[in-house]
C-alpha cells in the first residue's frame, strides 16, 4: 500500500482516526465540538478549547500588526466558549518565538491579548514561552464554565428549528481579499479589515441564547457556514434549508462588493472567521428571542444543505486542502 | 532607545513581562509554577498546563521516530500535574503538520500518544489540527485535578527542609548527548536513550507526596535541577545546599560516562528533561516518607545554591540564550 500524504486525507479525515483512537468517557463530551465539556461534580461543567496559528498558515508577519494579531489570538479562543454559551474565564498562551525577534513585537501583542482578555474579564494564567528557528507559532487554551448541562452542542438541531445568525456574514472574508489584493483603504474597507483582526466574540449572546429554552444547537462561525453548518448538520443528522437572499450582509461589505465586482453571497458564505455565532432553536423560541439575530433558513429530515437562490453549491475550509 | 532583541531579555524576561501584565485574580495561582490552579467550588481546584513543541528546537524530525515524539509530548504535561500532585483528567493536543508529511508518521505519533495516555487513565478531549508550511508544532494543554488547597507550588519550601528527588538524574540529558554525537547504542545506552524518549510521570509518587503532611514545595525536573530547583528558591525566598556527592546516578549513567569520559555530576544537574519530582519536606515527613526517593541537600536562609563537592557553579537551560 503506498503512503497517503495527509492532504489525501484532509483535514476532518485526521480528526476522525483522533476520534477513533481516544474515544471519550462517559459523561463528558470529547472531540467534535467548539470545546469539550467536563462536569466539575458542583453544579458547574468545565469548557475547554485551543487553536494553534502558524506564520505563513495563519497570518504573515508582515501584513498584520502584532496588536492584532495579540487581539485575534485571545479573540478567536474566547468565541469558542461564547460558541458553547459558557462564561469565558482563562486563557493559557504558548508562543514559539524566533530569538532575533524585536522584545516590541511581543510587547504589542501582548497588549493586544490583554486588552481583548479584560473586556470580557478573562485571566491569563500560564502557558509556555519557547524558541523557534523561523516562524512564530501561537497556542491558545481558554477555560470557561457554564451551569451543568446547558452547553449548547453541535449535535443538538432538531428538524423544524429555524436556523439563525447573530450578525453580519462575510466583512472579515472580504477584509482578508482586500488585505491580499492591496485594496484602497477607504471607510468601508477598513471596516472590513477591522473585522477581520479585531474580531468581537459573541459572549454575552452566547450566554442569554444558552439561558433561552428552545435554543439547541450552536456554534461559532469560523470556517464560513458553507462548511460550519455541515458540523452541525452531521452531528445532528439533519439536512438544512438556507435562504441565499437572507443572509445578513453589512452595508460596507454591499458597497465594496459592488465596487469591486466581489460576490458577496459566496464571501457569507464560504469565507470564514466572521465569528458570529450560528445556532438552531424552535420557531417559538426564535419569536421570543430578545438576542439581536437574523433567520437564514430551516433545518430540515434531509441530510444536505439546499441552498435555495443560489443556482450553484458552496464549500468551507478545510487546512490540509 | 535601540530595540531590544528577545535573546537579550531572555525567556525568564519575558515571562516576568507577561506575568506584571496579567496579574492573577484573588484565590488563583496563575503564571510561574507548573501548573495554574483554579478553585472549582466543589472541594477540588482544577490544574492546567501546556507545552509547545518545535521541530528543529525540541526535536529532529529524522532523530525522533513519531511514536516517542507522541509519547513525549503527552508525557511532560501529564508530568506537570504530578509535579503539583495532582491527577490527570484530560489532554487537548493542537498540531500543525505540513501536507506532504506521511499519514503513518501521524498514526505513529497517535500511537505513542494513547499509550502513555492509556497508563495513566487520561482522555485526550479536543485540540487543533492545522496545516504548517515546514515545520511540525505541537501543544499539549492538560487538565488535572486534586482537593482543594493541597496542591504543591514551587513558593512552599521552608529554610531546614530536605531537598529530594524521586529517581537518577542525568539520563536523559546523557541520551540525548548519545543520540546526537552518535554514540553506539549497547544496552547502556540505548537504557539512557529510552529515559530521553519515554519519560514515565511521576503521577502516583505525587499523587501520595501531596496526601503527605511536611511536604512542602514540588515541582518536576524539565530544565535541569540548576536551573529547576532555582525556581524553587525564587518563588520561596530561600537557598540551598546541595551534596553534589548525594545526587542519585543510574548504573548505567555511570558506566557510559566512565566509558566515554562524560562529566556525570554537570549531566545530573544541567541536563533536563528527567522529568523526576523535585520536592522539599521536613526532617521528620522525610523519614516516614514511603514514597521512593534521594535527599540531596537542604533548603537554607541564604539565597543562593551552595554545590558542596563540586568546586563550580551550574547553569541550566534558557530558551532564548
Amino acid at each position: 500500500m503506498p503512503a497517503r500524504k495527509l492532504s489525501e486525507i484532509g483535514e476532518f479525515g485526521l480528526i476522525g482516526r483522533i476520534r477513533d483512537l481516544f474515544p471519550a468517557p462517559e459523561g463528558v463530551e470529547g472531540i467534535g465540538d467548539d470545546c469539550a465539556v467536563l462536569p466539575q461534580h458542583s453544579g458547574r461543567d468545565t469548557l475547554v478549547s485551543t487553536d494553534l496559528l502558524i506564520e505563513g498558515t495563519h497570518f504573515l508577519r508582515e501584513d498584520i500588526p502584532p496588536y492584532r494579531l495579540g487581539w485575534k489570538s485571545a479573540a478567536v479562543n474566547i468565541s469558542d466558549i461564547a460558541a458553547m454559551g459558557g462564561k469565558p474565564v482563562a486563557t493559557f498562551l504558548s508562543v514559539a518565538l524566533p530569538a532575533d525577534l524585536d522584545a516590541s513585537w511581543m510587547d504589542e501583542f501582548l497588549r493586544g491579548y490583554a486588552d481583548i482578555s479584560g473586556r470580557f474579564g478573562v485571566a491569563l494564567l500560564g502557558g509556555d514561552t519557547t524558541a523557534s528557528p523561523d516562524r512564530i507559532c501561537i497556542n491558545v487554551a481558554v477555560l470557561g464554565e457554564c451551569p451543568s448541562g446547558t452547553a449548547r452542542l453541535r449535535s443538538h438541531a432538531q428538524a423544524g428549528d429555524r436556523i439563525c445568525v447573530t450578525g453580519p456574514l462575510g466583512d472579515s472574508a472580504a477584509g482578508l481579499k482586500a488585505i491580499l489584493g492591496g485594496v484602497e483603504r477607504d471607510a468601508d474597507v477598513q471596516a472590513l479589515i477591522d473585522r477581520h483582526y479585531l474580531p468581537l466574540p459573541r459572549v454575552a449572546e452566547g450566554l442569554q441564547l444558552a439561558a433561552t429554552p428552545g435554543v439547541h444547537a450552536m456554534m461559532d462561525i469560523s470556517d464560513g457556514i458553507g462548511s460550519d453548518l455541515g458540523h452541525i448538520l452531521e452531528a445532528s443528522g439533519c439536512g438544512a434549508r438556507i435562504d441565499v437572499a437572507a443572509l445578513p450582509l453589512s452595508p460596507a461589505l454591499q458597497r465594496v462588493c459592488a465596487r469591486q465586482g466581489w460576490d458577496a453571497a459566496a464571501l457569507a458564505i464560504g469565507g470564514g472567521e466572521d465569528y458570529e455565532l450560528l445556532f438552531t432553536c424552535t420557531p417559538e423560541a426564535e419569536k421570543a428571542l430578545a438576542v439581536p439575530h437574523t433567520v437564514i433558513g430551516t433545518i430540515t429530515a434531509g441530510t444536505a444543505i439546499e441552498w435555495l437562490g443560489a443556482g450553484r453549491s458552496f464549500h468551507g475550509f478545510d487546512h490540509f486542502r
